[in-house]
């Protein structure tokens, strides 16, 4: 029997949160510990966290096999490399889609080959696992066109845009499919005393992040007791198969959203150990490497 | 600009011609040629065939690539080995499930590795491009149940399997989703003259292909008349990511059923170039190596 995977959790957010959840129900690996600024230790640590080692630097956890990186997309660039120099494979969900997602892969690609270690990264579920359902329409049907419809659900992006809003206490986004790709954000606000709605309102409408979807923005009294961590995604692809034309697939999922990135990032931590050194996104790793359980028996009960 | 794939195709069943069309479509490959049965070789060519080399040694078709083996399931044991030995990587849709697809790809892969070649199996939708579904299910929600309804479409086992039958002049057996993987068998059988239906039917229900579904057998006048080659599949899984209970995915599609599969094997033997020599199911390979398209452009566009 081989040893435990020993994975550490960076950031104690949402993210963060669930994945240790994931980890502790995962029969092949132990939570080493969470690291997280130096900041938030003074504090009283959360009660789930009773008997874990809570620390500000991953070297006071001993061995660490993988590091899950739990923090804001923004923090990615400067924090993996700092743990493939260690050795420690990284998985992360940068969530920004093109140009800066390829330049990730390639500076951690090089950081990661000259450590020995691995990084997977936008490892959620879009990019992530959506990522990987998209590819594989594409090769099952290479001439025709994908859409991608997310929500009813909350936007992490689009909220925190409207949350640096001046004049804005608390925001929630929601991402609304409209169908074919496009979306409706429904925005709600809890405005600071004082703030002018109709202010508030033109500036998150002209805001790039907004400027292109029909955008309603609704004052509330209370955002906290809107929110919920439910998400989808309807994926679908018509197109043309060999010259057969008609071929129709979809792809659904209704989900609590951090619950399912932290699982899909500890998925990832057990295919990091099976990958050569280098970085990959979910697409360039075989999906058999993400699950739990003996290749043999999977070759024969699930494939 | 690397040279072009070449492809050779091996039987030209409903598999082949499709298959055919796909690598015509493929920007990245070209058809060898088709290898044939010697029997069928003193038939005229298919029209579609016209210009493309039609052998029945695949040696006399020049360098070539990968084959794709479009014959019977039960001829692929013997016949991927000559093809390995070769040095030319194989793609087939061997299409049984558990013990025997495990024993196919253990038996390939010494024979790959000896060759260093690549051996891809049961590389259609079903086992194939559902079972990479199934997997990223699983490894999205590690626990639950998952339903795979078939349907409604032609089953080609089951259809060969009432063929078979005394007494029966053509059949076809189509495949209807009942819900939580549970499928009825709707039979048409035209008779010989003569054939006593009853005597028909009960040999059909009695049969273990067809024992443990509930079967309805019909007879009619023209079974030609009612065979399309639509087939589609609904796959769902419900069940819990780290502590987080009531995910939910679905993927469903409806589609050309040879169409789809002469693709999927078509994607697989661009995806054998990239493998390490040694036999492989799809769900142990890469999506992203299934696709045609610059590796780098894909990372900014697909993922």
């Amino acid at each position: 029997m081989s040893a435990k995977l020993r994975v550490a959790i960076v950031g104690y957010g949402n993210i963060g949160k669930y994945a240790v959840e994931a980890v502790r129900e995962a029969p092949d690996m132990e939570l080493a510990g969470v690291v997280r600024r130096p900041g938030s230790l003074s504090q009283q640590a959360p009660l789930e966290l009773t008997g874990v080692p809570v620390v500000s630097d991953c070297r006071e956890l001993g061995k660490v096999d993988v590091a899950l990186l739990c923090g804001p997309t923004r923090s990615i660039p400067t924090t993996a490399p700092e743990y493939l120099a260690q050795g420690i494979h990284t998985v992360d969900s940068f969530d920004i889609h093109g140009e800066e997602m390829w330049k990730l892969r390639q500076m951690l690609d090089k950081t990661a080959k000259s450590s020995n270690a691995v990084a997977i990264i936008s490892s959620g579920w879009d990019p992530g696992s959506d990522s990987v359902v998209r590819t594989m329409m594409l090769a099952m049907i290479p001439k025709g066109i994908t859409y991608t419809n997310f929500g009813p659900g909350m936007s992490m992006g689009h909220t925190v845009a409207v949350k640096s809003k001046e004049g804005v206490k608390k925001a929630l986004s929601m991402t609304i499919p409209a169908g074919t790709g496009v979306h409706r954000r429904m925005v709600y606000v809890e405005l600071e005393a004082g703030a002018d709605f109709r202010k508030v309102e033109e500036s998150i409408k002209t805001d790039p992040y907004f400027a292109k979807d029909q955008t309603v923005v609704t004052q509330v009294a209370d955002v906290d007791a809107l929110i919920d961590m439910g998400h989808g995604v309807l994926m679908e692809r018509k197109g043309v198969s060999g010259q057969s034309h008609n071929q129709r697939i979809e792809f659904r999922m209704n989900i609590n959203n951090p619950a399912l990135t932290g699982q899909i990032m500890v998925a990832c931590a057990r295919a990091a150990m099976l990958q050569r050194p280098g970085a990959y996104t979910l697409p360039e790793i075989p999906v058999m490497d993400l699950v739990y359980g003996d290749r043999e028996t999977l070759i024969k009960t699930l494939v």
